[in-house]
């Protein structure tokens, strides 16, 4: 397994490992570990206590929020550290809706819109939400992936109060255009003089993307430290100021009373160093996995021509994504074989792949079920090299003749 | 400040910090930080995925999972890992009342009672369960500060779902007779053929008290690995198989559909191996600190005669909890001042502080204002000496003789 702190293949030396699933988990940078250290050691206070050592420690959470805000141009308190991306798009989707149903409005009179191909945080989030009422309503998206302008022009309404779409697609690495989407809601909310708010789960942005709330054009943004080499079990809400928010879970008055419960401070202070890094360097991380991307395009179509590329090739994918369909193959059969010649890939999202099936994504944008019950997902990293892509496409191209044989 | 890993007072080691607040956040144990760092660095995996980087995290999870389970005679799966404390109290509170409701009642149709004296991460669950219509009900308790049991009995009703209270109370250490809360909920049940589900927050017990669910007679226990030697931002909820829990949050299926989002590996880890030491020592930890309790309320009834204790002074508190309130005393100048002499004690809960104001639970109890504005919270850990205990009661003596002055 490749070991970051090492920069060597551990307990495989033999066999190194080639690993090809960062979309699901990125390897922690050591200069994060280093960061949190202390937190985990000797500096222990809670953040609410008056003493020294829980000014200590409420110190580094404030210094880890003004980083991220920094990072992102907002004001601090606009930073809700939670447990995770899923937290994070709960607690901005469930927590805007029921802001809007405290200030009197019934559910049933609440639209909110999303697409077919989002990740289950968000997905089932609005399932529940369309339980108690709320008016939900799918954006249609091109064979692409991307959100259909016109399409959500003409859902809007004077009751929506909120659009919530990924950054980046986890499955199929498509990038929204945050910016005219942003651009086609506001021509409509200065039309009808109300608010819709523009949330985005930027899970899969960090390490590639800028992230700049008031760039993009968005409203709320969620994160996920575990998918740019921050610990798991931290992510971020961040909203702009004038979106009410309440909170959705119960007890003490942490994080500007939006999120209760003791802070996680070293988790935070890695999710803040971790996210720092991030968008400090996104630009060229981007070009140099731009050119691992490219490479593996055409790696891919010499070694696996019948192979098909999911969602959109173009500048509108994030350079570390590859989902390709290949007409026979069983993927979770693909991914073991694979795995047991030391290549680590997935089939589509970790969070979606206990449930097993087709991706829905696929099938959304394909619609074509055979497509979509045979994706392999390869998502690269900073650590990736050409070595690593043609290995992987090597055993893959066996594992598909074998399998044809 | 004393660091648990070198086992010595650094940065102040002119002026050693005695720390007497462990009910805030303990040290975090020097096994544990062992125990946790592989999945820090090099163990990075994503427990959702088939790979082996996925399949070795998904192993740490199980393996936590089924020490903590072992350690509460438990099935596994009724082991739910959370983001804390707090989350837990709400996953198990709403998560009951939100299955029966689910099941066709009406909000107003149910029943759930709870005490005055309970932590916000509960007081402030029911109270926004309360806004949504079930009828909460408030048990009183006597001055020492536990249920009374007869007007327990006499709030049941067939609507009742569910009874929640601290197994030790955060802020004055005392411990509730959960066997005896349990009896009397189990006869009216039995009369009644109903269920009526008993919801514990063991967040201070597990270092000091035995917590298997079935021996205490609870149906769901929470948990915060922060408070017994563990990782901040993790906790879980245990429950007995037979009990309806509904998640509320939504997302991906782990933590067996209950709680979605990536599992926090490391700090799960972590959990598991503090509650392990924790449940495993007990009884020498209890034997140990009780003897350092002892010796406290000798001193300080020298030292400071004009103080009260609040709360219970029998076998019924917890070992390491002293809660005083001094005449004329300001609570939050008081523990700055221990502060700067190098002393951490507290007025409250960490939770609650952040509020200021007098204590909710000592007003509760005495019914007296100018008692609950002069709290201090002595909470002992297991690094805890006597000359701990003579250094911050002969500081706290100058203080008080001080201000009288």
């Amino acid at each position: 397994m490749f070991n970051p702190f090492t920069k060597k293949n551990e307990k495989f030396e033999a066999r190194p490992r080639t690993y090809l699933d960062h979309a699901s988990a990125t390897p922690m940078l050591p200069e994060v570990f280093t960061a949190m250290t202390p937190y985990l050691t000797e500096l222990f206070g809670n953040p609410g206590s008056i003493h020294t050592e829980g000014q200590t420690a409420k110190a580094a959470v404030t210094n880890a929020r003004t980083k991220v805000a920094r990072a992102l141009s907002v004001q601090p308190e606009c930073v809700t550290f939670t447990s995770g991306g899923t937290e994070s798009n709960n607690l901005g989707i469930i927590g805007v809706v029921k802001a809007r149903h405290e200030s009197g409005i019934p559910y049933e009179q609440i639209e909110i819109i999303t697409t077919l191909i989002e990740h289950p945080a968000t997905g089932k989030t609005f399932e529940y939400l369309g339980g108690l009422g709320v008016v939900v309503k799918y954006v249609p998206v091109d064979e692409g992936g991307q959100i259909i302008l016109s399409q959500l022009q003409a859902l809007l309404t004077p009751a929506t109060l909120l659009v919530s779409v990924a950054y980046v697609n986890s499955e199929i690495g498509v990038i929204q255009d945050i910016g005219a989407i942003s651009r086609v809601i506001s021509k409509y909310t200065k039309q009808q003089a109300i608010d819709i708010f523009l949330h985005i789960d930027a899970a899969q942005a960090p390490l590639w993307l800028p992230c700049e709330l008031s760039r993009l054009g968005c409203d709320l943004m969620s994160l996920d430290a575990g998918k740019f080499g921050g610990p798991k079990g931290v992510g971020a809400l961040v909203h702009q100021k004038r979106v009410p928010i309440s909170p959705i879970s119960f007890g003490g008055r942490q994080e500007q009373g939006l999120r209760p419960g003791t802070e996680s401070v070293a988790s935070i202070v890695g999710f803040a160093k971790a996210f720092e890094l991030a968008q400090s360097s996104w630009q060229s991380n981007a070009e140099k996995v731009g050119a691992l991307q490219q490479y593996f395009y055409q790696k891919l179509s010499e070694l696996i021509p019948t192979a098909v590329i999911n969602g959109v090739v173009s500048d509108a994918r994030v350079v570390n994504n590859i989902n390709v369909s290949i007409p026979g193959i069983d993927s979770e059969f693909a991914v073991v074989t694979l795995d047991v010649a030391g290549i680590a890939i997935s089939t589509k999202s970790a969070c979606s792949s206990a449930g097993g099936g087709a991706s829905q994504v696929v099938q959304t944008i394909t619609n074509d079920t055979a497509r979509a019950s045979t994706t392999l997902r390869f998502s690269l990293g900073l650590q990736t090299s050409t070595q690593d892509i043609d290995r992987a496409l090597t055993e893959l191209a066996h594992h598909v003749a074998k399998i044809r044989a």
